[in-house]
């Protein structure tokens, strides 16, 4: 059975890297865009899709349901949209995938609970890259043996914030496993202020920032006589595509709202 | 409470490490050694030990078993050994944790029968390096999702074989959980014979060996744009040690036998 | 002092970065392009450039010389060109960095010849980035002392041979400063063939190939008890451009031909 | 020809190593222990040495160097100790080989000077691995070239003091010869104190302390699209002996002082 599959956001990033994707993937069939722009066109018509795309691009989401009766809604559009969309597509028993973070824990109570109403599957996903999120999953399940971990990030140096996003979340993930201890010597001491790291519950985070990187991560663990390290890079987009081709073959066997790729793999 | 142990091999390099490791754990108290020299003797009268150790050596398990009630035997000596300590120890109702490998099918069977008409824990685990073990179990995880990796594993150059038993170990957990699927180009060639490695069915193997490594091993996920890479450092011995601690804590849990450590982490 | 430069094969791959290089490079001008096609047009007639290169398309090398005065021409054509121009541009005293092998040895021998009568600079460099041609000069260097060692690279898995030409290069620069040893254990065995990878004068070369790995080489040289490792990542086809740009301006400096950047590092 | 070398601190963990080695270095003999202990005594008669060790132990440099003629002292003593015992060597034009810091550079001018008077040898190097000295070395030269820089030293978590003395004598030599450069974005922003590490002339040093680590060092250049990596991992302290053995043989064709190996590399 072929998954019919609607794109809403196409022209951004990562959505013209989803119709690429989903057009090349056997098993799926794009059926329809959801734009502000270029509404009653074709993705044929705009220069950044090839010209044998003929794919309606609608304004309205209840539209194109009927009109063209997608399975799957991927949504990588704004945070304010997308709440919008994920009802409206739950409402009518749409199943979607979503790239988006920034709901409030309002609306991500109120969607769950509307998916179960509806017997419809949704799956919200911070991250698509399968290679990040094992990771993370691993070092929550490493943790619990080996309780004494370090975190090196290391990106671009055009980024703003360190540590990176990735790195607090698996600290995160990492505390609720372990209890809070102090790592390294009681006594330590840094002769240049900020050499240890930052501090998350006593694990330390470090972030590395030069040309040349792109997106990576380290998770040391140390024992005795032993170390256990889990790493991933991120070379490009294409890291979050077979992610969003992998939660779209899975929304498909759900009933209800899953937050976070960690929870179906 | 305190778990009583008692241990056999002591006079070997895991063993010493076992009886030093066992003396400062915490709610652990080694009661009785198993040894064929050295009988009636305490392992206070051994040079390799502290003259404060005061731990009676037997010959008879039987004996030994009566006589200074352990809970749990950990068994650090050869095969041969090993079978019939497992044995005796399951008909007295002596959780074991065993270091052996070279069982039989049959003989692993037999033991397997035992412990659970016995409802007796038993622990046997090739592997007690909790990092190697978690870096096993993490890859066959991974390779539903990444199915193209390749494992990398880096001795000292005085391993005979190549490639090393852990690596293959990690092969064919891998392989149990992907198809069979030739990796790198279709018509790829090796300009110089053996650069692509060795071949397990289609995942590519590659052996280091320099003076200065001890055993480390990396195994390395390829996806769209992104790289998981598992690696693990074994230092020394020690590594071995939490591993051994973690199985005689968990083996009172048990109630019948559980081969490799990934089972119960 | 502005440098003037001039590039053949400005719509190639490479040709296209070293337009956007040298324009937004201070001190240097890009003052001409040498092409078969579009000549007499402007780079800014180029959909491929923006609508304000205006910069002269040349078919005849002689004429672009007498009416831009460039003083290097940056060559990234074909092998069968780059011989003419590099001869062309040696005669009318202009320097030139070109990025081609494929010079059979009389023709080398003659540039270099005709470079030195005519005091003018030459560099040819298969390899433009910088971070590569430092591995390699470093682990010929680390060779002298640590003359264990064994070469690891890592290539995206539509790569065809094996092993890459940066290993085989790396190999041979160590082998130039190192007797032929066999390396690991006089015995060891191979209970898999291939698992310890291309031999090379007894050092050990082994080849990764996976989807997201780009260009990557590791060098890892085994002491007692140490390990010095040297690694390479080349993400993408920016790398050459730092090496473009450095040797524009080191070869202005230059009266004669050097083969190969390690030479002038 | 033979060298016959003298050892000062043989009792020490250095010292004991250092005596092992030389006794099994082809082309090297040991000829006498300096010591305040065990004077009169052969190091044969130590415990800790083999029975079969037969070199006697002075007190007194003067009259060692008269009865057993060595070529190299090597001295692993105090820094006390060790100005006295090199001034000494000098004045009789025997050679050493010493590996404490803590010279005030008024002991090191004369030191040097007196060297230079008698023509002979002598080294001084606070560290004896050579693949750290290397490393040293490269990330020296590799800043020339790729001057965006960081680094991440890795240690045992008994380590006192952050950053390494390592860290901070390759980030020195760095900034020899490159100009003080802020990295990173301008705005960057730490959202956890201390994630962006120690700031070194704008390179930043991180500073991870995990059990199961021993000392291991990583200097990462990045450039457009690339980076290059120098790592070097010290297992135990017999990374020191190549060293030794190295500047013994050197020391005898040199007729200067020389402060730091990377100096005669």
């Amino acid at each position: 059975m072929t998954i019919r599959v609607a794109i809403a956001g196409c022209r951004g990033k990562m959505g013209k890297e989803a119709v690429k994707t989903v057009v090349a993937q056997e098993g799926m069939e794009l059926v329809a865009a959801l734009d502000y722009k270029h509404v009653g066109e074709s993705l044929a018509e705009l220069e950044m899709f090839p010209a044998d795309l003929d794919v309606p691009i609608y304004l309205n989401l209840v539209q194109l349901i009927e009109e063209t009766k997608p399975d799957v809604l991927i949504d990588l559009t704004s945070p304010q949209a997308v709440y919008e969309h994920v009802k409206v597509s739950l409402l009518h028993q749409v199943r979607s995938v979503v790239g988006t973070t920034g709901f409030t824990d309002e609306q991500l109570e109120e969607l769950t609970q509307l998916a179960k109403e509806q017997n419809t599957g949704c799956i919200i996903a911070p991250n698509f890259a399968i290679g990040a999120v094992l990771m993370m999953k691993f070092a929550k399940e490493a943790a619990k043996y080996l309780p004494n971990v370090e975190i090196i990030e290391l990106h671009h140096d055009r980024k703003l914030d360190a540590p990176s996003g990735t790195a607090k979340k698996t600290a995160q993930m990492i505390a609720e496993v372990r209890e809070e201890q102090k790592q390294g010597h009681p006594l330590e001491k840094e002769t240049m202020p900020g050499a240890r790291g930052a501090d998350f519950e006593g694990m330390r985070i470090h972030s590395v920032r030069l040309p040349g990187l792109v997106a990576h991560q380290e998770v040391i663990f140390g024992g005795k006589g032993q170390l256990l390290t889990i790493r991933h890079d991120s070379f490009n987009r294409e890291s979050f595509m077979d992610g969003i081709v992998y939660c779209v073959e899975k929304v498909m066997e759900l009933e209800q709202l899953v937050y976070g790729m960690e929870n179906i793999l």
